[in-house]
């Protein structure tokens, strides 16, 4: 065995007690959200409707630390604290004197780092009386965190999901059913706005857009009912830091900081969630690592996309919020990291990417697989295709390593396992999958339908 | 949260440095198996074409603890010890006074307690030269194990899989890909035994039967090939004890024993591997569970078979051995639970069950996933169809808790989880499945082909 352990695992008692929040430690506040119609700042009325009291107060909320519920800390018990382990086989094969850490999130139910949100929001939800909530989901990740989530409160959930998943990978929808909640193929005959798709098309495949615009529009026709989302709000991000604040207990358990933190990024919650306490110590001038952003070359909002007010949804329904975009109606190519395909980035992490304390690069897919193959073949873990890009980049920086003789200690996170991607593996073994060519055309066409904002 | 913690973690120093051979323990040595064609006791030399010299001795041995090679240990660290998780949320829905811990093996990379003994297999067979592995698999779950523990000492892997599964259960074939191993749809074309079998029937499905045809004929093939095999001999209960051992430990440091011992039984390793180790405390008299056996109701070797001398595999090809026995050419009903589909039991644990140490008892299947989602719905970790048998038994000896007031300390393991069976809970939630009558004439009929051996 290796002499210092290679999963630093944490008690129960250690546990977080608080969640993290950036913006109290931002030299500046990041731009707020605008009324769609008006472009006038939005208040916590403008979401009730859809939104418990406490995340409302969480989303726009400067106090530092937030308390985690006891209650929410009993259910993160089930899997949390979830462990860091070193990729000591990785690394050999790598011949690298770098150290490559991971914090692994798909030891959750749902297999990844999604329940650190889904039960805070299921927890405030039924503790306002809620009784019922609605999510869209497109292959299936953020459905079954929140169906797991909602049985544990003893909520009812609806879950719309993108009709293309929902006929083609069937498992995750067989996942949030065994969960007791409900599941339609959007668009549904459930909702005008399904309706409404399926009158001009009967066999739509759908989308996100659509799908989100059911789950609202069933949670705004019923007061018990409220929405949920999985990601690029505020209080999204807050909820994920439990990931970042055990790492820094962890290193310190084995008395190491990193130098270097990578994550993906797809709307940006498992991201901010691994980086955002790190940044803090980094703020405070206690450790200095560089972190890192991983996005998919097919989808590159942070590195290609321009700074702006954009609508969260397709259909431009949602407030405006200042983000990197690439165009609220840019479609992505149909990669098989479909938690990563979205076309803005959270808004704390566009605004904390503008203050320069991150950094961003893109990855193509092929690149990602291939990295995700030599770490499923010697961790033993089967990456989620999202988590590939962190590891692809965490790959060639221990690569660079090697040339240097630095002896970098690299911290990523694995936030979910791949189990129900192997078709995406398969298709890479058979050298089906292709990386294409960014469609820079397409985004310029989109980026021209973004509102023009006076600020 | 709970006073008492909820997970019972070990670090990786507390992993298990040796096995537990429980023959040094009991009374009467178990028969030994018995040539196919002489019915003489068989010696080392007639398994030395299929097995590692190593595993050979483990199998014969009678020394009561065999040391872990530290590079076995070394792979085990990777998702071991495994946590002891106490399931506080199904004991209040159960409303029950005794307690419900299981011991959770779903955290291993290929997701059951199968790599336990995949992994010094594998490393066993490649110190000593052998440079490619065989074996069968039904359903996946042992093929992915040994695929991944080749990976791991960079030995080759050939998995024949039975052809119902392989074309419809296609994810665990990818995982196996993913890991580097080669898979085949079993009749193939590649040995005379399915050569054989497709002249008869080109669209034959298959049968664990000639699968294991298949990769032993491979095995014998070629010097440097050994075949393995997943459960039922000696040696692999042997190497399961890591589980019993971890959960002995885990439970010194909460201060409990426990009053009763759950496990599913089909070959019968998973159940061996949690209760050996408690039952070497039992015959020293330092505790008393009461330890029980369950199996499919539609299967039942221990409680409806005989104990006789039968072959291991459907052709009659494998050594005689001494066990429960519903007859080698029995075909039980195609229930979900295919780990549990087998003909005979260990002759380790028909041994033990002779020797009136272990109580034994039949589930029937919808009554399993009845309790499997209920443990899901409370636990969140949705089990495989297998476990969801030992869960059964444990609910019901938990609501006799609940009559009686006793306060219980059960444990039971959850051997895998079901993220590769979720389309069964979906047939069980739409009423789909239902249970089978069992058999008894054809049991009958199979037992006449049993040869009858002069002891």
């Amino acid at each position: 065995m290796t002499d210092t352990p290679r999963r630093v695992l944490l008690d129960e008692h250690e546990l977080p007690r608080h969640w993290y929040n950036i913006t109290a430690d931002l030299p500046e506040a990041p731009p707020p959200p605008l009324h769609p119609g008006t472009h006038e700042p939005i208040g916590p009325d403008d979401l009730a409707p859809l939104f418990a009291d406490a995340l409302i107060a969480q989303e726009v909320s400067s106090e530092r630390y937030i308390e985690i519920p006891e209650e929410v800390r009993d259910v993160y018990a089930m899997w949390r604290p979830t462990p860091l382990i070193r990729a000591t086989r990785l690394e050999r094969l790598l011949d690298t004197p770098a150290q490559i850490w991971f914090k692994y999130e798909g030891t959750s139910p749902a297999g990844s780092h999604k329940p650190n949100t889904a039960v805070p929001q299921a927890y405030y939800n039924a503790r306002e009386g809620v009784r019922r909530l609605t999510t869209e989901t497109g292959a299936g990740q953020w459905g079954s965190a929140l169906a797991f989530a909602a049985t544990q409160f003893d909520l009812e959930c609806e879950v719309w999901q993108v009709a293309a998943s929902f006929q083609q990978k069937p498992y995750r929808a067989s996942m949030i059913r065994t969960w007791g909640a409900t599941i339609h193929s959007s668009p549904s005959e459930l909702t005008a706005a399904g309706r409404q798709v399926r009158e001009r098309d009967p066999d739509s495949p759908g989308s996100l857009g659509i799908a989100i615009s059911e789950a609202v529009e069933a949670a705004l026709a019923d007061d018990a009912t409220h929405y949920a989302l999985g990601s690029v709000l505020n209080h999204v991000l807050l909820h994920q830091t439990v990931i970042g604040e055990e790492a820094l207990t962890q290193f310190a358990k084995v008395g190491l900081t990193p130098d270097l933190i990578i994550g993906c990024t797809g709307g940006g919650s498992n991201f901010a969630g691994l980086s955002f306490p790190f940044l803090r110590e980094k703020l405070a001038g206690r450790m200095s690592p560089h972190i890192l952003a991983v996005e998919p070359a097919s989808c590159p909002t942070l590195t290609k996309g321009e700074y702006r007010y954009d609508f969260g949804d397709l259909a431009g329904m949602t407030p405006l919020m200042k983000m990197h975009t690439l165009g609220h109606d840019f479609i992505p190519d149909p990669i098989h990291a479909g938690g990563l395909r979205y076309h803005g980035m959270a808004p704390l992490i566009s605004h904390v990417y503008e203050l320069g304390l991150i950094d961003a690069t893109a990855m193509p897919q092929t690149a990602c697989f291939e990295a995700g193959l030599n770490f499923a073949r010697t961790e033993g873990i089967i990456p989620a295709p999202e988590p590939t890009h962190a590891i692809a980049a965490a790959v060639r920086e221990a690569l660079a390593c090697r040339e240097s003789g630095e002896e970098k200690v690299i911290l990523t996170a694995v936030c979910g396992h791949g189990h129900f991607d192997l078709s995406a593996y398969d298709a890479y073994l058979s050298g089906e999958l292709v990386d294409h060519e960014l469609d820079t055309d397409q985004i310029a066409e989109a980026m021209s339908r973004v509102p023009v904002i006076a600020e």
